[in-house]
């Protein structure tokens, strides 16, 4: 339900105001209401100079933003309330996502700066992982987090989660070329590279440091190997997307492994271990990887190449978006907080959220067996 | 089994004559034989003034006769037997799908007196629907059904199936404007907008009458939404989209929740509740929001635009295809019941259908728990 | 695990030399590395003389290696270990999978015989299953084969399997006409019709037998229609299909109810009994039933139309498939045994593959349960 009912609220949201403050205007760092409602969002043609039609790319940026508040607040699962979540979830789009859309995509200071960003690093990783990582900072661990390692009840379920995910994931990064295009094919090519060398090396780290190698552990990869190629995978090679998968693994592995337990957050599905290090990771790549005959108009290109100007901009692009996110979401909880509860009580955490917030369990037949 | 067998039927009936009954020739009722075994339905050409050739359009449409049959059993899941079943499905399609399809699509007598479905509000969910409540009416109660609440035994497999099924609504949807344009998607953001309200006030009616609100109450929400949109998907404006899907879902909720139980028919997936009602509401809808602009070739506008036109043949399409579909759906099963047992015997019902019916069991390592 | 790590090797193996092993030069029997990491694959033309840019014709070709390794390894899932198989993977598809691929479709030997195999009969199915049932051989049966009857332990997930599977194989044989054309859409529709008539036909084949008809079984009989149809999707006649479709799940029924257990081989995901038995029956009928309007370029025909050569070829091609296929097999997990131990131990088999090899159970919630 906690990830649910806030694609619900994206999708409405995006049509009333969200488009409009990501996408429209001049602003540095917000657009303004000129597109509410949809109002002057073209069936048929684009204002944009895209090849699609305004409302096709006003529906493909929606899905960046119903899925990105779910990967911060996933973070704090098994013990935030559900009210508190309803609340957190709108105002986290207003002051964190849709700005952050409209500094990167929507022609806003970062865009100005020259920071690339092909299908989400900033605005939808490397966010969403600060954002989690305060939340699980605030909200603070899971009764058991010191006593127990929480793993997922249906392993079968996680692996189909990362299939889907990926299936959709693939369409975010070809997609953003917004067009059918070699670009398009790069990015779908780059995508399936890093996705695949990205598993490879996190069954080795695992190996290497448990003695075993698990699916749980090898779907952890192929989702780190996702967010790496995220921010470049139509500006770098096939060879980069490669060491970029290679090498997000055991970066994302130290991170949700060791990091996690010695800092002692409670980061439940692992938004700043996985999304936001391997965001931070896939922006430093291709801040080094970008090669000049990809970005073509943009007239800049990675470290590599000699290119220092991305280098710098993408650097703090992503201090950018850490701060900026970091702060509003410090903000926002500690007001929401101010009214209600936000964290559950021991009790209610014990019974699980299934039962003390919704009067449900997953598998009402097997009642009483997963105690 | 009971949905899946039905869909291989459905598909190969379709080529057989049921593209046939429903696409050709100017019947009022029936098309006719024209076009069985796909005869001279062209893989190239559309011989119907479409931009997909007739092949394409063919199987298209062969999806929804696929999906409706199902909806309509669905109702009776759990006591109906596997053969009548069998024998139910085919005769269905023939005496009320294919000739409803003619009606409404193949340029028949709904079409004629100016009624609109856009993507099957009559055609697939009122006939499904009412359908569904005369053989729940006919078949009766499960045994436990005054004492005890069925509830799905898996629930993210519910949400899981929910998310496919949108997937798939979101291709019927936007498909049924026969071609990548801007009525193509505009019926894609409708859908998103419909689907997402009335999830948002699913949550809202059910908290406000059970004091919480489920992931399957959300899901419902989702289906009711899709349901509410689907006769105007590519007509109505994004707005009444919006206030299609808030109003819907306490309607559908009222008719799961309170006349369900009132009247005492036990619809085991809400067949009734959630399309038969959804559809009605859809297509009352659909004659009330119309925009002119949108439909100009139809020459026909919703009464909010002063089309009183296309409301009259809206009301009198939805009560010809209801009756249609009940009187039919009566008969059949009638029938069907002179020669063999359409319901199980108390004790196959107290075992489950999957075992006294297909000697299997949906977890056997789990056997013996479910109990 | 065993089936999900196969895929990211096979990925960058793809790119690293596999591509250019199926798809470069003039060999007869494997091409050169002429494309090694995709070098000279254009984003933006066909240098192959399709409508589609090298670049999209490798990817799509790609999803064909990543599938067809796991289906052989399938054939001995549950006893044996996970090091032998992530060696065997590899290895196999050097010596298997590209030097077939580049035999069929990269102008090869067979391509050169006058062999049709339009999206994977000889290729994909003949291969993998004549793989998984040497393999099954060699390895030996499981613990309990000759005394119980091992089940799917989740049966739901197998039809969702079965869906997504059947959602992917239309992306493979319609895909396979290369180009958004009639052919596309004809494979389409032969595909849809096989799968149907398959699944009829398996649960009437299994009523008579077993006197009753399993969810599981219609899964087996969609997934044999689909390999049937397979080698000839874009060639035979709807009419053919369904034939085709009727004709392929009893054949399959009998060598998985049947052989199996006289020849005692266990083939434990039927790789042998539906995807070689199936993928053999496709080829035979494909050359009977290829018609000669569908197939102008090649120039030859069906045996039902006169043609002869095309029997001859597709018969010759089978048998080097087969051969070609169950030697290198026999060879390559012959030289990994005398390396490593290929079969887990009786304990080690015992406790489960999940647990023994990735310390890792589906359901850590139920554990203890499904002992």
């Amino acid at each position: 339900m906690m990830v649910v009912i806030p694609i619900a609220i994206a999708i409405v949201m995006w049509f009333l105001a969200g488009y409009s403050l990501a996408f429209s205007g001049s602003g540095k760092f917000v657009g303004n209401f000129g597109n509410i409602l949809f109002h002057g969002v073209s069936e048929t043609a684009s204002t944009k100079g895209y090849k699609i039609p305004d409302a096709v790319f006003a529906v493909f940026q929606m899905m960046f933003s119903i899925i990105t508040v779910s990967i911060a607040t996933g973070a704090v699962t098994g013990r935030i309330k559900f009210a508190p979540l309803l609340i957190f979830s709108p105002i986290w789009l207003i002051f964190v996502y849709y700005p952050l859309a409209h500094m990167v995509w929507g022609g806003g200071l970062l865009a100005r700066m020259g920071a690339l960003d092909f299908a989400g690093g900033d605005v939808v990783h490397v966010s969403s992982g600060v954002s989690g990582l305060v939340l699980a900072m605030i909200i603070g661990k899971r009764r058991e987090f010191t006593r127990t390692e929480y793993r997922p009840h249906n392993v079968p379920f996680v692996l189909l989660g990362t299939g889907i995910l990926a299936f959709g994931w693939l369409g975010f990064n070809t997609g953003s070329a917004l067009e059918v295009n070699s670009t398009a094919i790069h990015a779908f090519i780059t995508t399936m590279l890093s996705l695949a060398s990205a598993m490879c090396s996190w069954v080795i780290i695992e190996k290497l440091n448990n003695g075993t190698s698990t699916l749980v552990g090898t779907s952890t990869g192929l989702v780190a190997g996702l967010v790496a190629i995220t921010p470049g995978a139509g500006y770098v090679s096939y060879g980069s997307a490669i060491l970029m998968g290679l090498l997000v693994s055991p970066i994302c592995y130290f991170a949700i492994s060791r990091l996690k337990h010695k800092l002692q957050y409670d980061d439940a599905l692992d938004a700043f271990g996985c999304h936001g290090i391997g965001g931070i990771f896939g922006g430093v790549a291709t801040a080094i990887f970008t090669m000049p005959n990809l970005t073509p108009e943009k007239g800049n290109f990675g470290l590599l190449y000699g290119g220092t100007h991305l280098f710098v901009a993408t650097i703090a692009a992503i201090l950018i978006t850490a701060v900026w996110s970091g702060i509003f979401t410090f903000i926002i909880i500690k007001i929401i907080g101010v009214f209600m509860p936000i964290r559950a009580s021991d009790r209610e955490e014990a019974v699980g959220m299934d039962d003390s917030e919704h009067k449900e369990t997953a598998y009402p037949t097997f009642m009483g067996l997963d105690s």
